[in-house]
């Protein structure tokens, strides 16, 4: 008996009724590339049916597609694995081998990943670009990481502040990380998991010099857990230099990352900075007939709000000094420069954004004015 | 090593942090009881990764509790397993059984059932109330019907105007279905399936006396396939005498139904006039000042827009003979009655409503005027 | 001391600081040519302070322009002057001059009126097209319908079904109006007038070959009495040969019209059924593979809803048989031709549309199918 | 011939056909009262047709009820009159007098004012409070402003840093200001007009004692000029012994405002610290099960969108520290604490808020918590 050409039909046929109205809420996450380097939208920080996630693989890529990402990863639990009595497939690379199938007909980059999971002090880590995730389920876990390092992967400690693993949600290097960071085999920290962003973890990723993520965490419905709430998913903006795994590894492990949550963006300074100079343009500027009352339009090209405080030495006309410029919108500026200029230097400090707990940076534009 | 109680923390977490801003589209199907019966909302046949679908059945009792569904039943292919490889249970009732304990903490039936799937003309049909799926699964077409009836099944055939199996769109009775029908082995018939209403099928529904259903045959996510689109999903409404798997069962083999998408409402005259009776509430009623002019609000109780033309001797004031109260909603009418009544007798032709094909059902309401 | 400057200075100020964030509600009015004219969107029944409305002229021709009209009147009661303790001009025709001004610097035509207001069974009623309103302010009404003649003026009954001259709600032809018919002193009626529609305000119009009027008689704003409330402004469509005054009363004389109230369309057949094959238009149209079922887009370029019911010998797969293409959207039918053809005729009766009491026009489209 | 009746009742019929579907935008403006005071919203700078405005004034004092405002002035200019022509009233007073015919059946205080308006340097000033504003037009503008104080009228300064007067937005005091400050005959000073945050005029306020006001300037349409693009009309909050003309002048004389631009908050610190204090609400305050983790529900009373900055010695579970609670919703904090306390100091910068130039509050509220 042949049913598959009948049952692919009936998918068709179910997509045909509804072709008008659709009212897809639009959130599509856009960020503008850098000075030398593309932008990658990822997610590296999944589950599926495949551990404790309720979703067949198929729908992560259908989602990461509807939100716009460059990359993802299914880091499946390898050590936990509530479904087992159903999926009892001793392949700990299934998950994977399912999305693959489902992207290689899109523009979406697949990473092979896997959680190493224990209890705290040692916790949940990702281990990404590996080769055989079945390598990595030992007992072990100092031998897990080595066998990750072996595959050459790039790897994670997740949501280090986790109240379930540190109930004053103060999480501290224990003499596992800082081993592991010596054998060079952790190089990355989640500072923003499920929405939850730590200064800690932010601290940590600067004094030990490790990669600062941001990710979902998904296990349900990216719809249901994030958009219906009035969120986009966290991710990690990687700048790499092509749109490919191999640049978004080395860029992984060089530390060129911004986490990114909703309005919040945090990353270290040289990335930071270039992402938010990249992050808004500037239109229409003149001046205000017989005045010195400069008009110039703000546009943000990211799907984030930007908001920023004045710091020229000149005030608004219209506008508090604390001012948005909302996510693919713009704001118009009445910048009083107390006599016509013919350059600009634009300086705002952009409050929220931190390059360490605490710290906003200030960016900066030099504008040339049309006579 | 115990993870579950770190993860059952887990997800606890990931739910804390937006309890603000909710964006939920409001998608609840409301539907009045009528006299003698509870309405009972189902959607008697779904997918999950236990045959073609692509999620966990635990998301299928989420999608249902937010649809505000009284009954549902998650119908697998028996003899379609593309996830075999992954899920290769023999156990055709697992499905059941994992949606079972999830439904348990709620209040949702959950009814037990399956598909028992074929090429044309036996094509697919749903047994439901049944007690193993896998008694079922046997080659021969007829076996199946058979232990489905011994089971206590109620058997409906399912989309049979697809043009995947009839090319005109044009189900015809087979020697096959006439046989099961004959037999007692069918007993219903979808006349609505995934947003496809065949009139072909609700002119079978009449002739054979067969339970009209409408099933939103979901495979991949309600919200993307319906909600996303600006619908909602099809569904059954039963009239039962109690809220109970018993009721249900005995009204659907009544044929107490009503098959809904959206506005459109398609059953037996007896069952679809008193859902329109009730569906409507009238508030407000007056005389505008020294005129014979009557002011009356009426009110939709359902979440389905209701369109209607006027039936009665008297023209409006200010409306449209053709009129909507929407969803939820209410519509005033003035109404010329031309001398003042105490009591008045509206008529209305329900233009979203089918009896029988192209036939609309006509709905009056006897109403007392206040002095 | 001049001030002007300053002032026109300050109006520019105030509209520069929101330039971004427009929340303005669509309401632009939209309604295609038809074949041989062009269709004018024309608000003939307005009032202003010059009367007892709430607005300056200037204020009724940037409503106007919001609503994408192209013709307006101000017909101020030439005999209720509520505000003429503030307002003591003597002459009639001011409103005209002010709004003249205002409007000239628009693409929009200005139509000098005047309302010649009298208790019943004369009534309300709007003379159009006049050179002096002064001279209608006359006792006696039969010479002030007699000079609106002199004057060549287009003249229509306002609301004759208006339940405060009309208790019943059901207006009667009068001598006086009788006579004036005779005598070539009226010509029209409104048959929708603020949102009340009267069937028998359209009987009237049919014996008696008057123009059907469909107006706002807006007195506040047009945003507080009809855009908040859901509504768009009561028009009236004319269908002239040019974009001109002239032609413009010409095809008012002619009654070449189309009263339109949101969805609903009330004109006389030769009127209404070219305007409504006007306003769809079919795209895409493809048989689904292997099948006979056509699928084929229905675009509505109006900005009303329209709400239709199939007539033709075929039923569809995957809608009701009653249908909405909404206001500049589409909706897509797949219609079950059980063969494949050539050409098509689409025949659908129009819900939302009269032609006269209770009777809706029936609208066909050939439709050539490509191979 | 009496048509009064029959208008009215044209009144009443227009508002009938439509009592469902209301879409009017929620613009409702709201904030609490502080201890000892009630929170009066005020709009005093305010123009009608008796000007250079557009609409009668009874539009105005709707417009007001919509924006549930307290008080509103209508402040014509005296000298300014462009309609002259049609409205050629000598009395002064009559713009005030009609709206308080309108404004008497409800609760909404008039106050009765008049615009002295010159070129610069002596600028725009309204004059509030006033008994006859024929005796404030003469044409020396000193006397003028001494008529308004043998008055009793409170009398501020408009938009003093308009570029049309001051080219470079950039107010300056001249001899004219200082000696009406010195004479007791300035009283207050614009520093948000129409839109434009002037931190010049701020700084003037504060240097020379002058009460804070924000005001709407209107000369069309409330909907059009602010609503349509987003923006709420900047209105000043006056806090008043009790709800009375008696009690706002005093409050004024007093100082006691803050002026309000959508989430822009400008006041003195002793007025701005507790309109804050009052303006944010703590709920459902708990630690998180066997965490010193404190999630707490912030409560927004106002109808601005406050945005604050965390200047705790703690820092947040799950939320950046730079966070917005929105009009009238929520947003829940999680506070690392580090152990469970009986009593938190909430303490937070409001950066929507200014007491000076670039100079924010800090706010604290002291909240008990349960055991």
């Amino acid at each position: 008996m042949k049913f598959q050409p009948f049952f692919a039909a009936l998918l068709v046929t179910s997509s045909l009724f509804a072709q008008e109205h659709s009212h897809q809420s639009s959130r599509t996450l856009v960020f503008p590339d850098v000075p030398g380097y593309k932008t990658l939208k990822t997610d590296l920080h999944q589950h599926t049916v495949f551990s404790d996630g309720n979703v067949w693989p198929n729908i992560r890529v259908m989602e990461a597609l509807r939100d716009n990402l460059d990359v993802i990863s299914l880091t499946e639990h390898l050590e936990y694995q509530p479904h087992k009595v159903d999926i009892p497939h001793p392949d700990r690379n299934r998950s994977y081998e399912i999305a693959l199938k489902e992207a290689k007909d899109h523009d979406l980059i697949l990473v092979h990943g896997s959680e190493i999971t224990r209890q705290a002090p040692i916790g949940h880590n990702n281990a990404i670009f590996i080769e055989d995730a079945n390598k990595l389920l030992v007992e072990d876990a100092e031998e897990s990481f080595a066998e990750a390092k072996e595959q050459g992967a790039f790897v994670f400690w997740n949501h280090p502040a986790w109240y379930a693993q540190s109930p004053k949600g103060n999480p501290i290097l224990s003499n596992f990380q800082k081993e592991r960071i010596k054998k060079g085999e952790l190089h990355g920290i989640e500072v923003i998991n499920t929405g939850d962003y730590s200064e800690e973890s932010l601290a940590l990723a600067i004094e030990n010099n490790l990669t600062i993520m941001g990710t979902s965490d998904i296990h349900g419905l990216i719809d249901w857990d994030y958009v219906e709430k009035g969120h986009d998913r966290p991710i990690t903006l990687v700048f790499a230099k092509e749109r490919s795994i191999e640049s978004l590894k080395e860029a992984l492990f060089a530390g060129r990352t911004v986490a990114v949550f909703n309005s919040l963006l945090v990353g270290k300074e040289e990335n930071l900075v270039p992402l938010l100079n990249a992050s808004l343009q500037f239109e229409r500027a003149k001046y205000i007939n017989n005045t010195s009352v400069l008009e110039i339009t703000l546009k943000n090209v990211t799907s984030s709000d930007l908001i920023f405080e004045n710091q020229m030495p000149y005030t608004f006309y219209s506008s508090s000094p604390v001012f948005t410029v909302p996510a693919g919108g713009t704001k118009t500026l009445q910048i009083k420069t107390l006599e016509k200029k013919a350059d600009l230097k634009i300086k705002l400090k952009a409050l929220g954004a931190y390059t360490a707990p605490k710290e906003h940076p200030i960016v900066t534009w030099n504008i040339r004015l049309e006579e």
